[in-house]
């Protein structure tokens, strides 16, 4: 790796004190280069960190690192950081198996102060943070750099909220690029825009003033009211009221790629009392011209051609095939296409959910709230009182901040919500934060809520047109990856109703979701062996087909269980309870999955491997099984 | 039950519209003193209630309810809307068990619109009810009513942003009594408080236009500025710019027990489109001198004289007997004294959670951050990385709202943060939206977590103690209920330790938390039957204590576990799995607990007789395990 001759010489982020301007002009530029060698040949979070570049080095400038705290909001922008504190040999792992991490991890360095991956958490870290500075008596600098995409996460505002009250010195860096992934939405973010179009729209104190010193004294009332105004009203015309009401001092718009006019602002806003919030207006992939035309598409991105920006395709994937997401949203949409009280609900990833068509061919139907879960899970809830048949199309992992409005504001209510859980189970190279490993646990004790998983894309199908049928909360979890799309018309599936997909006497395998064709490649490889495999496509982990299941079990008498999700709570503990329900004592049970949540970064398929969760790794614990060994769980789980 | 002269009259809120302003001042002077009779004679939310008379009436004199939709945020505050709407005569039935429900419910009534009790949904739902309307081209109003407490919760933000966004008509009524449960904390609050006490602050917008109008034409850039001061600062210049800044027309404030200006305000917001904010001033506690003098103590409140205001003392439970908040505040400010990097923090339950004394002791390590539970458990993850040591108060119930939160930014981050969960399992009066029903099941899949619940206070003691000194996140779980406080030094727990209360040799009852005394009661009753039990209080969910629970499993073969919690999922289902790890097959195991997560509202102790969690239903259930029958979980459960 070939750095450029600034960047070579950081390898702490005190020196950047000592270089010019046009040295640090330079770095950046350097800084932009190497993510994009590095990020053009393996992928990530790119179009957020080209826009960061001066922010950072400002940030590392004027503050004193890592004394002074700066905690990065969701964290996708963090590579920057990375490269100037110590990482940048190592960038090129970056989202690999035992490499960096493509967020900042309080392991990796002292630079990285809160372990981020979810949205809106950074000021109130930041404020735990300047608290315990306070009461220990002690002096540095804590800030949040958080972007207004994450600033409409209603956490922000709670902190933001709490911040204006207990009024302690931080620094609030609003990280303004008009996105989130996609383009931001809301009444803040419309705010926001009127401030950085046109600042005069606000910025008229000395005019004003200049004016309220030549009115002639007309009457005695109009002078109290004029004192009045000049008194108490010259805040309300300076930019950033909304964040001066709730307690803030405001400073901004500056220009968020003019290091010194940064630093300018960084050094007054550390001086302040109190809490401040500079509003820096920054471009999402500033410097990569195609990043700039398509921030959207550079947020988060496969490797790709550097000069023409084009994606790399996949070689290795089957043409034919299509992203889970991709099934999930023309499913969708032909369902749409015939049912118009259909609509569809996304915070803030119409593209990642598969809903992009949707919302071009419905955009009436189609809502996009912006990066607020909960907001959007309890708006669903109303949408389905008064008729409508709302499908919330989420993230595994994201559906955690919905958790209580999932359950209180849905299944309290009994009312058909259909969750679309993606990238449930490993997600490869965002790792713990992102990995949807605990759906089928929390899911499960919801009253009435109906739980699914696809073991292909053609049974996505069919289980999103069969939710739309059901007259109650249903979720369908569904991985990262691809599959074949359907070929034909997708049957609905009875509710309740697993499927058995191979015979045999001398095992049961019971998987679901994603590990049924690992399953199946297992009953290959034990039929070669000669033992006999029974294997169960469980299809629904809520309600388990107990006739089918327990029938096959008391056959079999011996059972694994195999399912890509923590093995705490999930659908091996709904078995459990199952067999325990139905008196089922002396079956030989092994369970197999995911015992470690905070399952590392990687490739999924590497992971999985490294799981066990695969063909081979499912043949091995079957015979094991039958041969009367005990489970994997029981060498690893019983240690904890 | 004698009703006043109008009340008597009202079946059906259409009436209200014809009636006549003294008619009016007399209904709710009516309403009034039948919630006082009523409540003082059997407890219930008093103050909000008192507070929003005047506006129940007039909302429902200006729409057309049914058809038009009024959503209560919370609900605390629906008893003059439930009298209202024809429930007037089922009122003295309110909280009881089959009785009316203390919060709005669907099922109850077709004025009731949306199922509430958690806080901050309101605006959510409605948007979603008015985003139907307008697909369905339908024409009604949707109308939320949230306090100024329940707008500071995230979601409340969320929910404004995107209604500024999507335009639709809708109005949000912000019942502003300067109070939550407890004084309001933030700095919206304060915002609201400038408005309140000072309307002129901003109601300028005439005086400045006359003003403006004389102002002498002095140069070219002066009159440029004056004009665009003219045209687009007006609106600045009112109260509500932050309202009106996310795309709200702002309307108030105004006076919340007059109810001809009330009705003159609902029928402008409702002409108006897009969204509108009402911003309406009411005094919580209303009518009545001592709830207006103390609406804390009277937001939920148990029986009391009506003359005096003093809480009726409950002569059945033991006078030396303790709640388990108290036990718990107490506990945590003696071990605060001697240690200082202990922190509390309460999201706008300081007194509920028992921590009024650490307040006033301690009010620089005491923080209520007012409904922002999110917010609260990320503040404490700072805390905790800059080495203090943070317990957060919290109702189990209200801990769902930050699952994920608890997930990614205290479990994944293996922070010390010690989560004291109260009211966990059935609460009584407020039903099926505040049982604390959950915990077990959603905390146990979370990595290093350490999961306890006390059989009494001396135990809770222990636990705190215990828990702050353990370098990872703790749970503790206690009921809803009183208990003899620690007498003595309350000795540290071994971490994962159970203990052994009873030898036997044909049962085990494994109980947890509260069930520990009636498994000990249930232990005495199968004595006297000659049936020797052993019974093991098992302290830790997790870890469980595997070698005490395991060995006298394999010992009894005969195993009943019993939880305040819901089967599936919970302490039970953590046995099952650790039995599967260990290969205890050939054991016979019940688990009792609560097998529908929405168990109706009623006396604690009556509502567990009816789940058989009694000493008498443990030993009945026992009894049968020793006679070789199936579960209770088997006959109820399997049909499920």
């Amino acid at each position: 790796m070939i750095l450029g001759m600034v960047l070579e010489r950081i390898n702490d982020p005190g020196i950047l004190k000592k270089l010019s301007p046009s040295e640090l002009e330079q770095l950046a530029k350097e800084i932009r280069e190497m993510m994009l060698n590095i990020i053009s040949c393996r992928g990530g979070h790119l179009a957020s960190s080209l826009g960061v570049v001066e922010l950072t080095i400002a940030l590392h400038r004027v503050f004193n690192t890592p004394d002074d705290k700066i905690i990065w909001d969701v964290g996708h922008q963090c590579y920057p950081h990375k490269i100037l504190t110590g990482r940048k040999d190592k960038f090129p792992t970056i989202r690999d198996f035992g490499g960096l991490s493509g967020f900042p991890k309080r392991q990796e360095s002292i630079f990285d102060t809160f372990d981020v991956g979810h949205s809106s958490t950074s000021i109130s870290a930041a404020l735990g943070m300047a608290l315990a500075r306070d009461l220990q008596k002690k002096d540095f600098s804590v800030v949040a750099v958080i972007g207004d995409g994450a600033l409409t996460g209603g956490m922000a505002f709670e902190a933001l909220n709490y911040a204006g009250h207990i009024k302690t010195n931080i620094t609030v860096v609003l990280n303004d690029n008009e996105m989130s992934i996609s383009k931001n939405v809301g009444g803040l973010p419309s705010y926001l825009a009127r401030i950085r179009t046109d600042p005069k729209y606000f910025r008229l104190k000395e005019d004003f003033e200049l004016i309220m010193g030549r009115i002639p004294a007309i009457g005695k009332s109009v002078v109290r009211s004029a004192e009045r105004i000049k008194d108490r009203l010259k805040y309300l015309i300076v930019p950033g009221v909304l964040f001066e009401e709730l307690g803030f001092t405001y400073l901004g718009p500056i220009d968020g790629h003019n290091v010194v006019r940064l630093g300018e602002m960084l050094s007054q806003a550390k001086s302040l009392k109190g809490p401040v919030l500079l509003h820096v207006v920054t471009q999402k992939g500033k410097g990569y011209s195609h990043a700039e035309k398509k921030p959207h598409q550079f947020h988060g991105i496969g490797p790709f051609d550097k000069k023409t920006g084009e994606v790399l395709v996949d070689n290795t994937a089957c043409p034919a095939h299509r992203t889970y997401s991709e099934i999930f949203g023309s499913t969708l949409l032909d369902e749409a296409s015939r049912d118009s009280s259909i609509v569809a609900i996304t915070a803030a990833m119409p593209a990642g959910t598969g809903l992009g068509k949707f919302f071009e061919t419905f955009p009436d139907r189609a809502f996009d709230v912006g990066i607020a879960e909960q907001h959007a899970v309890t708006m669903a809830a109303g949408l389905a009182i008064e008729g409508m048949k709302p499908v919330v199309a989420i993230y595994s992992t994201f559906l955690q901040r919905a958790y209580d409005q999932l359950l209180q504001d849905v299944c309290m209510q009994k009312l058909p919500v259909v969750f679309a859980l993606d990238r449930a189970g490993i997600v490869g190279g965002d790792g713990e934060s992102h990995n949807g490993l605990y759906d089928f646990s929390y899911l499960r004790p919801m009253q009435g809520m109906v739980i699914m998983a696809p073991s292909c894309g053609m049974e996505l199908a069919s289980m999103l047109k069969t939710a739309l049928t059901l007259k109650c909360p249903t979720a369908i979890r569904f991985p990262r990856g691809k599959s074949s799309p359907p070929s034909a018309l997708a049957p609905l599936i009875p509710p309740g109703k697993g499927e058995l997909l191979k015979k045999g006497k001398d095992l049961l395998i019971l998987a679901i979701g994603s590990m049924v064709g690992p399953a199946l490649e297992a009953h290959r490889i034990l039929a070669h062996k000669g033992i006999s495999c029974c294997v169960i496509n469980a299809r629904f982990v809520k309600p388990l087909d107990r006739d089918l299941i327990c029938s096959w079990a008391r056959k079999c008498r011996r059972v694994l269980i195999v399912e890509e999700h923590l093995t705490t709570g999930g659908f091996g503990s709904a078995v459990l309870e199952m067999f325990n329900e139905e008196g089922l004592t002396k079956i030989h049970l092994n369970r197999m999955g995911l015992t470690d949540p905070f399952t590392g970064q990687g490739g999924r398929d590497n992971l999985l491997s490294l799981y066990n969760l695969t063909g081979e790794g499912i043949a091995l614990e079957a015979e094991g099984i039958f041969f009367g060994r005990r489970g994997l769980l029981s060498r690893d789980g019983a240690k904890k």
